[in-house]
């Protein structure tokens, strides 16, 4: 079978795309074909698959146009990824498939606004964060106090003196399953200057991972209660990755602003 | 610019196969581009590029119409690469574009004979290794007892009871410099049964791998001699990646035996 596919990333957090525009091509897109495709050596290799498809052909409501349908590389669907988000955005305004303004993607975690910006970075609107109070993280041979945050996932945020620490630490953390029954993303974050910080992430099923983006939202957030900052504020947040922009609006929102590259399209046959 | 690919693997050693069958399509394969192709996450990802070439068109002395233009993945040339080789050949039969019987590819180590098995599997003639004695690695708390064995790249071949063991120790493993001037690959290896062992290697450059063909070779032969076993013998190799087997033949020569498997073509436009 022959079809479309493009690779892209947001801050190193891969994707490989999927244009099926009228659910035509791919029907019921197999967990198998995803999970081949995201293999890294017996595959192409990606962090997730993002099935480019209309609303109304997915049968999803929604007012935007065009759906992400994101699986994560075992084959699972997935509701939401804020750097994958931004990477189908590039894909649907390199191809000119909506306007070069604002403009609303559907996902299973409901409808999101997406902005182009002049520079060609792509700022999503990741809704609501909420900060619900403190948890634990044991990690290494110590238990952290970490702040419990929720930005469409759980997040345990460490702030540490040295990301260096954080290597060994991000290898296995434990939580408190009352706290966080569905599991947690644990960031360790360290302050670099004002409005500006480094984190490193340990993704729930995925291990230590290049970047996250519910995870650089928590950690903006957090970031900015602690500061006592003044709504709108913009903080810079370095992943392994690259580099993200995390805003706090006056309506507590939380926008992520970063890069999204496509580096390779064209057509496929799949012989495995 | 567009251009066709494929990509493949041998026990998941797996590489961008780039056709440029008369060398018009890429001229000089730039190490920009095969560094960005092999890039996991900002590219496709494999660990090493082949350009399908004609020898002829190479400018390289052979008896086999194609050549084996080797890079890695981090643009710079290599001479061979058993794995690699077999995934080549699998490419060229698939196309027809080589008779379903033994054949020539040239390489800069020189012509290698290759023989597609009726199973599927491929076989290539590594031609000669040499056990040359003992060498020391340092790995972990403790020096390790070795046999220096070159089959096209020098080995350090050392026998354990647990491969389980051997993860740590395949992190940052240390060499004589005397005796291994240009590097050195490092195969632990347990014994399973008669003629047949398990291995997991560190390749200089790389770290641990999932497969090394020469590797696989120069444990077959260190095996097959510390058994005193008459020629020819073959030896069945579990790499991570899967399994190979190694023949010792009657004039000394190794034969690398395994799957080969091209997992997906098209044509792609690189757009990074």
């Amino acid at each position: 079978m022959t079809f479309p596919w493009l690779k892209g990333h947001g801050t190193l957090n891969d994707f490989v795309l999927l244009p099926d525009h009228d659910g035509q091509r791919h029907g019921e897109l197999s967990a198998e074909l995803v999970a081949a495709l995201c293999d890294r050596r017996a595959g192409i290799g990606a962090d997730g698959v993002i099935r480019v498809i209309r609303s109304a052909a997915l049968g999803m409501p929604s007012d935007g146009e065009w759906f992400m349908d994101y699986r994560n590389a075992d084959g699972s669907v997935s509701e939401m990824c804020g750097n994958g988000i931004r990477v189908l955005a590039r894909h649907l305004i390199d191809e000119e498939l909506v306007p070069e303004a604002p403009f609303v993607i559907g996902t299973r975690d409901g409808d999101k606004h997406v902005t182009p910006l002049p520079d060609g970075e792509i700022s999503v609107d990741m809704g609501r964060g909420e900060v619900r109070g403190f948890s634990k993280v044991r990690a290494g041979e110590r238990v952290w106090e970490a702040h419990d945050v929720r930005t469409g996932n759980p997040h345990a945020v460490v702030f540490v003196d040295d990301l260096a620490q954080a290597g060994p630490l991000l290898e296995a953390p434990e939580h408190d399953p009352e706290t966080y029954p569905d599991g947690v993303n644990v960031e360790f974050v360290r302050r670099v200057g004002p409005a500006h910080v480094a984190m490193r992430v340990h993704e729930r099923g995925s291990g230590e991972t290049l970047s996250c983006g519910t995870g650089a939202c928590a950690v903006g957030l957090t970031a900015a209660r602690l500061d006592g900052v003044e709504r709108p504020a913009t903080y810079r947040v370095d992943v392994p990755g690259g580099i993200l922009h995390v805003t706090w609006r006056d309506d507590d929102g939380l926008v992520l602003t970063g890069p999204a590259v496509i580096v390779a399209r064209g057509e496929m046959e799949w012989m495995a």
